[in-house]
């Protein structure tokens, strides 16, 4: 049966349900480049507008899924246990927390994507590592989860094409906030080795530095997504966590990079180890752990004895990157210029808006504002102030690492707008809000 | 000032209203191919579900008519009127009504488009007529305007490039139904030669087989080009008609052009002598009539005068076309074969729906489905009974002219649905509803 795009584009448009049938045949026609991007980009913005019901997402994101070849995962013995951050800023949880839960003993065949908007992306961090490949083939892949037990990839043409250029089109037409889009590219490569998962733990920030603005839409996103979980047989737990200001410290790729080593060393901002450690126990439960307690117990060893930051250090060499960088961060790309943004008054930090550091972040080079733009993984911002936090008047808020003058103007335009002051004591708000499972 | 696509999308989409330099902006860069057909199809999707302000349309609309060279037609001592159908399924009513009007000594400079979706276009009806030229150059427009008072073109690279490019976009993505693109490309089209255009005249169809379902969603788009015709001086009246079934009795490109040449020998079905004489009278106030029964009058005598029916003659031969045409049919392409769809039962026919022989048509090869298809001329329907009309069973509904039995079994596959049957007598609605000025 074939279809023609005007038709279906309009009847997504007049909000009509399409056809398992007419949805496979749109990601497939796509797929195989018999769909032109101008008429796959207003198709999206139509489901941007219309919605997909149950039935339509579980389609599309099966058509994406069955567009390229599956992982088979099943020679690893241990449990597999994947997660996935919606995205936010200074959102590196991904990069302690894989090797934190691998070196507890189950295997994490993690599959995600480059930074998206304001926001950064896992591959973007790992690739300011020198050497380090993303693109992992489907046999290597297999191979390296069962020798090693952890694998940091991308999809490939083979794995999940269809998500690839779907992904890359919305960021270029408007296309980002749609929950039926975004639940199906995150689930698509998520259960790209469905047969074998165990389970599936998703980060859904909500803030002004997320995609989903406020919770009631996060709490759909992450609803909609454990739907599809289900469907595939596969548990998954949604932890709703708070993104109105940057996590951590640290903004931009090597920078970034540099914070999660420290987390691994035992070392990170408290944020960033709250959260990894919430989302290393539910990881661990899915994985069969007995309890919360036994569960925060195994990840806190594994950081003392080491084994965790061993464990990053063996999947940057699996993945053709220099190992030495745990030991040795001048290893990491890195701008040569750095400047001090000072507070002009004295205060308490009200608000340090994650949005607004991104957008700097961007201008800077940190992330891309095009579609296949390079990014410059040497320049970043460090904050030194954050919500609740007193600073007298000429205190430093943030360090500001930059390549050129014209970009770091641009930045510093924005970044200005970021804070908040008051008088007052401020308390920041909970990082970990609720769950959805 | 640079803009990104990625961006003004998102604020479109976000129902932000977009400023002049914003618009104006998008259709500079996307006719000069700085803008890809991939960002502009979404954005003209958001603009279809978040509208544009008045403010927005007038400078889209100048953006669109700024594109190109604008028409100087001041050499032309007549008054000159235009007048434009928002499309409907068999409306050849500009075919008999350019050539009548111009034959009444007002000069009809006609800019017209290509067929859209199931309805046909004047363009596509001209060029049936062989060796018709419908791309005029500037200079020619302005002179044979000037020679014999009537030009019968397309937009050209040169004229409006912008709507050219915009319309052909629009049928291949699912976004033709917008009020504000509707309007916008149809008065950038009308506008071109807004300086010397002493009145325009809106055929704004209603039903089934138009683009505006409901007289409502009709009147908006009657008042929203009357408007921006005010902006520019220009006095605008639109004449809501009705459009649920097709309007005489030809649906197709040759049969079309013979049954326009029918009226302008006084012996056109009555309906689409209604019309034409309706809108002429409207072009003739528009131009200077002391009142409609003056104006009634003059056309008549042009018909009966067979000044019209010369008219046209000459407007086919300054156009390049074979004038012989008028007297001889068989010079129109026409397809082969004839096939007869006969009534199943007997009865008085309740709806013979528009749409539905719009896209039987279409599928016999008389419409396009794709940007750039080429159609077939000599392929087309002829309706031998319409609402309010009895039938025996057994009795002809249809003849359908084809050329591949492929085709031919496609269409009939719609056509068939087109009739509904009552036993009572029926009242075919009133064909002229309202004014819009």
């Amino acid at each position: 049966m074939t279809f023609t795009m005007p038709e279906l584009i309009s009847a997504k448009r007049e909000g009509k349900a399409l056809t398992q049938e007419q949805l496979s045949w749109i990601v497939d026609s796509y797929t195989q480049d018999a769909v032109p991007d101008y008429q796959m980009a207003p198709f999206l913005m139509a489901v941007l507008f219309q919605g997909m019901d149950e039935a339509e997402l579980g389609c599309w994101t099966d058509a994406m899924l069955s567009s390229g070849e599956v992982l088979d995962l099943s020679s690893s013995p241990q449990p597999k246990v994947d997660k996935h951050s919606t995205g936010g800023v200074g959102d590196k949880t991904s990069l302690p927390l894989a090797p934190l839960v691998a070196a507890c003993g189950v295997a994490v065949p993690m599959m995600s994507g480059h930074g998206l908007g304001h926001t950064g992306g896992t591959l973007d961090k790992l690739e300011s590592i020198p050497g380090f490949r993303t693109e992992v083939g489907i046999e290597e892949f297999a191979e390296q989860l069962e020798a090693i037990g952890i694998v940091l990839a991308g999809q490939s043409e083979r794995l999940v094409p269809a998500d690839r250029r779907i992904y890359a089109l919305r960021d270029a037409t408007g296309t980002v906030p749609s929950i039926p889009l975004i639940a199906s590219s995150i689930m698509s490569k998520k259960l790209v080795a469905k047969e074998d998962l165990d389970g599936l733990v998703l980060d859904v920030k909500v803030g002004s530095g997320a995609f989903m603005k406020e919770i009631d839409k996060a709490r759909e996103l992450a609803a909609t997504m454990v739907a599809i979980g289900r469907s595939y047989d596969v548990p998954v737990v949604a932890v709703l966590t708070a993104m109105d200001q940057p996590l951590g410290a640290e903004v931009g790729n090597a920078n970034e990079v540099e914070e999660s080593i420290a987390v691994l060393r035992g070392e990170g901002p408290a944020d960033v180890v709250e959260l990894t450690m919430a989302l290393g126990v539910e990881m661990l439960l899915a994985a069969g752990a007995g309890d919360r307690k036994d569960a925060a117990s195994r990840l806190t060893k594994a950081i003392a004895s080491g084994a965790a930051l061993e464990k990053f250090a063996e999947v940057i060499a699996a993945q053709g990157g220099d190992p030495r960088v745990i030991e040795d961060e001048s290893l990491l790309p890195s701008a040569a210029d750095t400047t001090v943004v000072t507070s002009q008054v004295a205060g308490t930090i009200a608000r340090c808006d994650a949005l607004t550091v991104g957008r700097a972040a961007v201008r800077l080079g940190a992330g891309r504002t095009e579609k296949g733009e390079k990014i410059d993984h040497g320049v970043g911002i460090t904050l030194h102030a954050k919500v609740g936090d007193e600073v007298s008047a000429g205190a430093p808020l943030a360090t500001v690492r930059y390549r050129s003058r014209g970009r770091l103007e641009a930045c510093l335009a924005v970044l200005d707008e970021a804070w908040e002051f008051a008088a007052d004591p401020q308390e920041p708000g909970a990082l970990i809000l609720e769950e959805v499972r």
